[in-house]
């Protein structure tokens, strides 16, 4: 083959027919091929050092306490990598020793029992992908839509690979009573940050879980073990879990009164709302972005429930009035990230575009309009509106 | 909460029904629960300083000339942590700069193309989970069977999700001419491996991937870009690819030739046998580990097959005379590994336990006599035998 070909091909159109920037030269220098061998094999694995995608972490006086984002932007696929998956501490993330570290099933139960790691590795197992999100997540939208960039507006979730023991089979080896209604989840942080799961939840999909995205759980996603209440809101699936109590009725944690509720505009509160909405969120393009020009884009969002599948996408390219049904990558799975996309060519025009999920239970994302009627505007939780990105005419996209 | 039920609770028989280890104390020590605020939020997270899983890395003369291996009795779940992907390298990583890397179409097309890496992230783009597996994966079993445990014979295979544009989309904007039959890829290593693909193969279900687990390939993996040819063999899927050239026959590589054929017993070899057959390996218990006791533990491994989905895997706890059909993790997906599971009580003799993976083309997994008889001895690739391990009566594993 010829030494430098590119400058011919381009005169072919490449690209012509999807992205309509066939007279532009393409911006990069003729790269150099390495002359001499690459780096040895390696243990464990590393990026490149020319990516830099981080969570987002804030100025904050105490960094124990408080929460990092996942820059959906910046994240292909479905899978969240661990090193980029959320976090939310309430006293920071502890050092437990996993050879040390114990779970404790009592309350009412027959025959309270304790289980170590190892234990637990050798109950029946689980696989499932799931989201976590925060209930806080996309808060900031109540007040200031026009705030945020997809990093800052619905970085509090992330979507991962879970492996660990039905919870279920815990209760039936300590024997659940029939009094037992609820049980509370707590952590081994500092603070012992606890929280009320009605029963049938811990019977049905909860899980204890000890691997994420195949390895050992995260440090900082609760590592040697994490309570997974799939769908529900983050704050629920407990962390550095070390004990769980069967009651009879729920336990009023600080994080299910004065936190993680919703006060309506009538003076009453949602509590135990625990069951996330369907949403999703156009990724790319999105605040902050610029379009590299007019033609061919692949418009890309995410979507979830804590219902369970992802029925529906739709998309807007003309601010709302009229919509299209984006493709949806399969395989669906019930209460996790399904990506969306739709083919998309721009003319260069200002415009705004937006996304709507529905659910396999039908329930479709509202307009910001219809969820601050139905819940007043003074919840910082829960929001799950239908979100809209502006692409002005020199191709930069801002959050409206 | 009394402050060290421990001791109490032990006596109530804790998970005396699934594992039968009641009378046995925990062997932890108590645990020291934090008494300050843990470690603050992070912008990349990293693994618990306990954990220490990695690929197994050989000693060799040239460490960028040979492969690791990922340790797969040591994984949960089905998707491989990009850091413990096996490697395979026949010139070391090359160190790639994204902005100036390109993938050049050519040969017979109708018009030659040059993609910069924001060229491809901006074309309609698939998701996809499949595993990878070296030809050479389980060489070692067709000698010396006995040698092996779960790394040492079955980790040159991992699984993970990977993001790209389907390569039919790049062949039809380059305009594939009608005599093009094959297409060689060719990497930006310093040897310049390359290797040959049918065509329907590049219209297919091939792709170029920049992504993997959610964030950029890895160096290893190929960055910037791999083709991902689903099913075959892994030393097809050209890593740091930079062309892909249309061609009327096959290139005759290396690769092809000297390499990655079976020599058969009557003189003449299988050449470009690109689909891996199903294969089955239980991952626990398997060779170096040991039981901790009679009573409950769940047999787990991984099947998967270069011809689509698993249909079944079977497995045998007294050496291949009865079969018991193992649970399949959902979803199964085609070309992926799937995680099988069976529950089993060990009465504390000397078993020898195997398993049988049978995917949905109706192809069952062949015993090494029947494999062998098929391919004679010659070959150091595409082994994919049934493996049995042997537990002793002290619990100890080992491979037969």
């Amino acid at each position: 083959m010829k030494k430098n070909p590119r400058r011919r091909f381009l005169q072919f159109a490449p690209l012509a027919a999807l992205t309509g920037c066939a007279t532009k030269p393409a911006a990069t220098e003729e790269e150099q091929l390495p002359s001499q061998l690459g780096k040895p094999l390696s243990a464990y694995g590393e990026r490149s050092k020319y990516e830099t995608a981080k969570r987002l972490v804030p100025e904050v006086k105490r960094p124990q306490i408080g929460a990092t984002r996942t820059p959906l932007a910046e994240i292909d696929g479905t899978i969240t990598p661990a090193s980029l998956h959320f976090e939310r501490h309430h006293a920071g993330v502890p050092d437990l020793d996993p050879a040390k570290h114990t779970l404790l099933i009592h309350g009412l139960v027959e025959r309270p029992a304790v289980f170590t790691i190892a234990d637990l590795k050798r109950l029946p197992s689980e696989t499932r992908t799931h989201f976590v999100e925060c209930a806080g997540n996309s808060g900031n939208e109540w007040k200031s839509p026009g705030a945020g960039d997809v990093v800052r507006g619905f970085g509090l979730a992330s979507n991962t690979e879970w492996t660990g023991v039905p919870l279920r089979i815990l209760l039936e080896e300590a024997g659940l009573k029939k009094e037992g209604k609820w049980f509370l989840a707590e952590g081994a942080d500092v603070c012992k940050m606890y929280r009320s799961i009605p029963i049938e939840k811990g019977l049905g999909d909860a899980m204890i879980v000890y691997a994420q995205n195949g390895e050992a759980l995260r440090p900082e996603q609760g590592y040697p073990l994490r309570l997974l209440v799939p769908g529900y809101e983050g704050n629920a699936n407990v962390k550095w879990v070390r004990q769980i109590k069967v009651v009879d009725q729920p336990g009023q944690a600080k994080d299910e009164t004065s936190k993680y509720t919703d006060l309506l505009a009538d003076g009453t509160a949602r509590q135990f709302s625990l069951v996330l909405d369907a949403k999703s969120v156009i990724t790319s393009p999105s605040g902050g972005q610029k379009l590299a020009g007019q033609g061919f884009h692949e418009i890309r969002g995410l979507a979830w429930s804590g219902r369970g599948r992802i029925d529906r996408v739709d998309v807007s390219t003309d601010g709302g009035k009229t919509w299209t049904r984006a493709a949806l990558q399969e395989p669906r799975l019930p209460m996790a990230f399904t990506r969306f996309r739709l083919p998309w060519a721009w003319d260069g025009q200002p415009v705004e575009i937006l996304s709507r999920a529905v659910d396999e239970s039908g329930y479709v994302q509202p307009s910001r309009e219809e969820l601050t009627e139905a819940r007043g505007g003074n919840s910082q939780y829960h929001y799950n509106g239908i979100k809209q990105w502006k692409i002005e005419a020199d191709g930069s996209v801002k959050s409206v």
